[in-house]
């Protein structure tokens, strides 16, 4: 097969698994109307594939994902991309391991994010999916590189693949889409789950060395092989 | 195509939009029983599209629509109208640009209803969708206009699409029906956030200046053009 | 027909109508597992249609209903009737008004019955549905008329068609089963609007001639005549 | 039929309960993703079955389903079986009376598991599942026996088919699998009442002799005989 259609079939593989991994984002509650979106880097290219703008889930199908260059333009695709194509070039340019990005205003994760506070990490389920504290990255408003900046500079401060952007929601990375999509719903996850705890009295710390231990585990020998 | 048939043909349509948006209004878990509805005006003419009274909303059919008048009498329609005709009429009357209104009792809305407190704007997407704080109306009983009353003379002196009748419920507004459902479950969203925020503490202000930029663009860049 | 055959066929559908209002129970989150129930007196006879013991609701048939005398003893039916079959039986003995009663542990209206704390009348609501607080009664054990006799005396002393059981969970009545239905429902709505009020602050009180006002209108104005 | 023949059968309609049962855990909101399982002894043998590792529950069906020993090594499986193995074979090995276990990390219950709380007794639900209040283990990771020896050493403590191991999770028995769910589900349905009940203030205790006798009534007396 040519480079050309080599490329091509993998667009059109990706258009497939990034329209039907938006099913999650309603369906785990991390979203309402269409305040949300998954992209994937098409591997090798400098490409993503995202989700149009302001298109209802249910509407969502490979032909209206978007594909678009790592500067947020449009590439091929009849519909804008997302308003957060930009925020997520930028975290493609950058961060060359991240093959999936998932944004959400999931409601646990933007109430610690409105109050600017990190998640604690204070249960075995934050330990192993995201290494320590779910971090907190600056305000930024849209329309600059300052949200993909701020996500990726929070991110490289961490083990975590889920940064709280200030006032504002959810990113997740992962070295595919449907990691980040996982991610996030890790995220909301622990933010309610550490929400409730607080709401009664003071989680119970974990020592370092047992989030090292669950954390690592979890990475390496997790799942099937 | 006559004046009369026009009419017809575009209450027609208003009857299965409307009866169809009402599916929003569980899905989302705005309201229960028959606790809320959603009307449209009928572009160019003094008359309205809304709910039957006390109707199920799995048995909602554009045939079990009522035509109203804008001061809420029955023009065509074989069911009683929604117990908020009148107050939905006034918002006709008096505000011109309004398509769409939308009534629900959705659970942390009202909330800050029943406290009679304005919900501040502190995430991204109350400042995207409302464009500030949003706004409580006065506690009024039904029976006369001043529901409508109430409703009307809160969001003339706010940019929000939403209000917040105290001790009762929310009214929202837009340039037609599914734009009023969308305002419905954005503000239910934002009332929720907000509410986890301020549990735990309190949420970080976001600047005047940053609102009004996120404000301007959602409405004139975000989706499809 | 026979006066047999009419109670034969009252009988029959109300097999029909109680097996499919539980449908609302789970769906609106009012139980889980099998805890809870719904019933109906079979008007002119002294007999009660209600759920099996433990059953499933998407188990639940017309031919699965069981039915009682008002003393509780199963009259017709395969099934151990529900183990609240007696308090049931007494409320239908004490208030011959009473067409259908529901039994849930809805978790809102719980908590406020595990602090023995009537549900303050904050909302229009609360007001249209309740006519006041919804109250709480006695702390009693199953296995008497003890629980029965909690719920009558303090509907007794209320416009209230529900009682929050102290330490223990809902029980809600009407003229038919749908209402009773229709009451839990509502029950726990006001219960969680209430509830997420109060957590930040104090709900503003409605006065009393203002709930009276909305409680007659929504009892004899609402709906479909 | 044979000893070997009616193993095999046994082991047949076990994969088919144990990946049926899995259902209840979305459903009830239990879990998020993959992050909990349930495992069935397999009666007379020192046989489990479970769930295998990190598959979603959409796709779980009788043939992935995986057999283990009780030292929680693969007997029969292509897959590799869920990181909770050894604690649940911990289980079966200690308590003879076990045929089935669940764990989640349903989010209340966890909420009490990060604070190392017990859930106080406080509803009649939680007397009559629980006979008691809800257990905390102790806080142990991944990789040994220690979870196992924290979930028996606090059942053998306790009435309660639930704990709430620290900073983790929920583990429940039964009998069997089907009542090891229906456990898990009461423990977080629980966990959730008692925890809205303190939220705005203390619940009333229940005295010891009314537990005793919800307990009782409960475990011999409910259901279908």
């Amino acid at each position: 097969m040519s480079a050309v259609a080599e490329a091509a079939a993998t667009i059109s593989q990706l258009r497939v698994q990034v329209s039907r991994l938006h099913a999650h984002l309603p369906a785990y509650g991390l979203v309402v109307w269409t305040a949300g979106n998954v992209s994937a880097r098409v591997p090798g290219h400098d490409l993503m594939v995202i989700k149009p703008s302001g298109v209802a889930y249910d509407e969502l199908t490979p032909e209206n994902m978007v594909v678009c260059d790592l500067h947020g333009q449009v590439v091929e695709g009849e519909h804008a991309p997302s308003s957060d194509t930009e925020a997520q070039a930028y975290v493609y340019r950058e961060l060359p391991d991240v093959g999936g990005v998932v944004h959400t205003h999931s409601p646990y994760a933007v109430a610690w994010a409105a109050r600017g506070e990190a998640i604690p990490c204070v249960t075995t389920m934050c330990a192993d999916e995201f290494g320590g504290p779910i971090p907190v990255g600056p305000f930024a408003v849209i329309g600059d590189d300052s949200i993909g900046r701020g996500i990726v500079e929070t991110l490289r401060g961490s083990r975590s693949p889920a940064v709280l952007m200030q006032n504002h929601g959810v990113f997740t990375v992962g070295p595919d889409a449907k990691s980040a999509v996982k991610a996030a719903v890790m995220c909301e996850d622990v933010a309610r789950s550490v929400h409730l705890a607080r709401q009664l009295g003071e989680p119970i710390p974990i020592e370092q060395s047992a989030i090292d231990h669950l954390y690592d585990r979890y990475q390496n020998v997790y799942g099937q092989r």
